[in-house]
């Protein structure tokens, strides 16, 4: 058989691909599901494109820093259970073996058998520390520089997505005119989206073009059918 | 020196807080700056309300599926990538093998050192899968009910958030008279849910509530700003 190399080949879901999945998914979604709302309710295109360009400023705003947090926050919980690793390390070498062995035991292995790992770790502290780190707690070091990174390409994907569904309603002055070239514009976004969202996370591409486009659809679904109802 | 247990105490953030933080930090920041953007574009609070709705009908929605998918697609990730180790395991057993000692030589252990654990997965082919899965990809195994649990959970922090914001819509007429109060009841919620964030993931307490607050008053200043840019 074969024996190519396949350690690469394992998908783990690039960083940049996954914020842009982020980003557009509800960039297309919520400005899109509030545009059509709208449209059941007022008969302007103009406040349509206000609220519209709100909800994109604000959206995109939000999502990035939350997205610049999230990164920032998971760098930090990293760093205080390295520190705490370290200490425990440092203070409790006893307890700290125990685990290792517990660790080794959980996938069957005797005591005896999993002895010259331990040993050889006591070694070397800063080896053991990192070995707790991903084997005990199943973390990896952070990239300082993503959480920036994160909150751009979150939110220029928001503003993207968003711009789609809101396009018509810029150069129609009535909203009811406009509704039906934005629900055609962004439903076919959607699907071309969930397409290319799928290829790249290995999933089957119609079911996730079609899995994106009905939660587009039913999120402005929902909308419209609130503001109608409301109004 | 003291001997305390401290395994549990190692802080993972629980998948309920979690989906908590995830739909309030949005419905308390969305909803809230397209309310105070919209105050800034037109006179009247019905339209506030109505567009507020569909946003929280929108935004709940398209987060709450989009919860759902991402836990979905985390459980087929970890059942693919399952197969595959096992066929691995089961076909390329010296490759796998040879992966089992790169693991522990990159903490500085030398072949004898690890020889006797590398032997001792081979006689377990079930442990040895499930040890590359951890300890190779960093994959641990999903529960199955997380999809619907996460997805109903960001969705009602969603909304609940949202109607924070929107609440002093409701009981005006005039957007502007509403509008300072929105403001002020939502800072104060934004204050008080980074507190009780912070308080979870053990960030400090005051600079987590003053980094949500800041989030959210920058984006529905953004916001508040392009919509009386536009109107």
């Amino acid at each position: 058989m074969p024996q190519t190399p396949h350690i690469e080949s394992h998908f783990t879901g690039g960083e940049f691909i996954r914020d842009m999945v982020i980003g557009m998914s509800d960039g297309l979604t919520v400005p899109f599901a509030l545009a059509a709302g709208l449209s059941g309710a007022v008969s302007s295109s103009h406040v349509v494109v206000v609220a519209g360009l709100a909800e994109i400023a604000a959206g995109s705003i939000a999502m990035g820093l939350g997205g610049f947090l999230a990164a920032r926050s998971d760098a930090e919980h990293y760093e205080q259970e390295l520190l705490r690793e370290k200490r425990e390390v440092e203070q409790t070498p006893e307890a700290e073996v125990r685990e290792v062995s517990d660790i080794f035991r959980s996938y069957g292995l005797t005591a005896e058998e999993c002895q010259p790992v331990v040993d050889a770790l006591r070694k070397k502290p800063k080896a053991w520390v990192d070995f707790m780190m991903r084997f005990e707690l199943g973390l990896e070091e952070p990239d300082p520089g993503r959480a920036l990174r994160s909150a751009l390409t979150i939110a220029f994907a928001y503003i993207v997505g968003g711009l789609v569904p809101l396009s018509p309603y810029i150069f129609a002055s009535q909203a009811d005119s406009a509704f039906l070239l934005s629900v055609a514009v962004t439903l076919f976004a959607l699907f071309i989206f969930g397409f290319v969202k799928a290829r790249f996370t290995g999933a089957p591409t119609v079911r996730g073009a079609l899995q994106t486009l009905i939660i587009g659809a039913l999120a402005a679904g929902a909308a419209y059918l609130i503001a109608r109802w409301i109004s």
